[in-house]
């Protein structure tokens, strides 16, 4: 059978997977939700047309949104995971033995229901009795809650539709107010590739509500252009100087991407992004 | 015009890119020759069906297939490019001042024109009085030149059809027999994602022949999986410990990839790909 998905990246360029089955198509409340047996990134969750998470490579995003900054963060006990109904975060964050309470704040339970049954390797933390799911909007939640959280990681959509909210001024002021002294913030930032220039102005959004902010990127096949920015902010901490090493040797013992080593290396920005930020930051 | 170029690769992922116009299209003694312009990553040189080069994204490519090597190497003077017949490795090789040499071995006279045509940002280094062109068997050249070099930079096809000469074992032999004592030798060694155990399997071959090896890996989105492998080899040279901050402080004014502080992490490799290669060495 030659079946194929695609997805095509703002009109000119697209990624194709040779697809074995379809497994789930349905529209939830909010977006349209497929899971696909792929051949090569085995299953693969797709919400309104655009790849989300894949067996085979979903490692690379879940540790690098929840490790750097459980790691920067001293002594990190309660997390929010804002979107991410997938799980894969929530399961990186358990890893660290301080945490005693992980709220994953997901608007749609159809996303959590399909990923329990189709992708149960990301899922794995959800009945864990640490955690608190939250169905609703993220953004709500966050302001119910001011002062509650060490880390809070944005596991969003992208900034197109209703994901807009979660890459606005308002929302990281929320998230600010909803953070411990000391606390530490993460977004996911887009395509290195496809969409620089988002890194470049939620970075500089970021840089008014918060002291410090630290671009960094990984390796994502699946994602548009195949690498992925995030952005790492805090009033407080210093992540260059922050790294505790002992917890980063133990976290490293359960990962198939991050290490201290590559930690070492993680905020060295790629010369032309280096750049774009500069003149971004001039006008 | 809804033209659109496809990669597939491996049966089961395809890049396409949406084409402004062919620009030229012929096959040469070798191999089949196209150009085409891209909306998203301006001109592109395709052979045999592969993606080789684009004027967007050729930068990453070419600074790190050269910059490592030439900065490890203590006053680098002669340099070969095997293959590379884009010009695009030449370009940057002559970025260092103590290089007085640079012979470019490619063994298809029509890329070289045809590169010289539509790429003449990949080219203006193939003027300069320090270069060399040798229309030929790389192999061939290196053969006849035991003892010439500080650097051989393999700038090669995948190691498919006529290609695969360039990673086998007779080859990595004479490439050694060619370089200087201190000399470095490096290889792109296939991509990250649909082909990792290609540089599992290249790096050992090199440690048959090198002492030191290092991976490293840089985000280029026109190759198969977006992330590209390359492997550093000498038998002399500590590449971890080698590199002089000063070279690379003047190197980094003129690039748009690399950078001290990315070099600083280059040799971390991602975990799952550690643990590849152990589980290699250890059979």
């Amino acid at each position: 059978m030659d079946l194929w998905f695609s997805e095509t990246h703002e009109t000119d360029l697209r990624m194709s997977c040779r697809v074995k089955q379809v497994l789930y198509h349905k529209k939830s409340k909010y977006q349209d939700v497929l899971v696909l047996d792929t051949l090569r990134f085995g299953r693969m969750l797709v919400l309104d047309g655009c790849v989300m998470t894949t067996e085979r490579d979903e490692f690379v995003y879940h540790e690098l949104i929840a490790h750097p900054a459980l790691l920067a963060c001293d002594n990190p006990k309660d997390v929010c995971v804002v979107g991410g109904g997938d799980g894969g975060t929530v399961r990186e964050v358990l890893k660290h033995p301080s945490v005693e309470r992980v709220v994953l704040a997901e608007i749609d339970q159809d996303v959590i229901d399909v990923c329990r049954e189709f992708f149960p390797g990301h899922t794995t933390g959800l009945n864990d009795p640490r955690v608190e799911i939250q169905v609703g909007d993220g953004f709500e939640y966050l302001k119910q809650h001011p002062g509650d959280f060490d880390v809070i990681l944005s596991d969003s959509t992208d900034p197109i539709g209703p994901g807009v909210v979660l890459f606005s001024a308002k929302y990281f002021d929320l998230a600010k107010s909803a953070m411990k002294q000391g606390g530490c913030f993460v977004t996911q930032a887009e395509g290195m590739w496809c969409r620089s220039h988002s890194a470049v102005s939620i970075r500089n959004e970021l840089l008014n509500h918060f002291t410090n902010c630290e671009w960094y990127g990984a390796p994502i096949p699946t994602y548009p252009g195949g690498y992925w920015s995030f952005l790492i902010a805090s009033d407080i901490i210093d992540f260059r100087e922050s790294l505790d090493r002992n917890r980063q040797k133990l976290i490293e013992k359960t990962t198939k991407y991050y290490s201290a080593k590559l930690q070492a290396g993680l905020f060295s920005m790629p010369r032309f992004l280096l750049l774009e930020f500069e003149n971004d930051l001039s006008h």
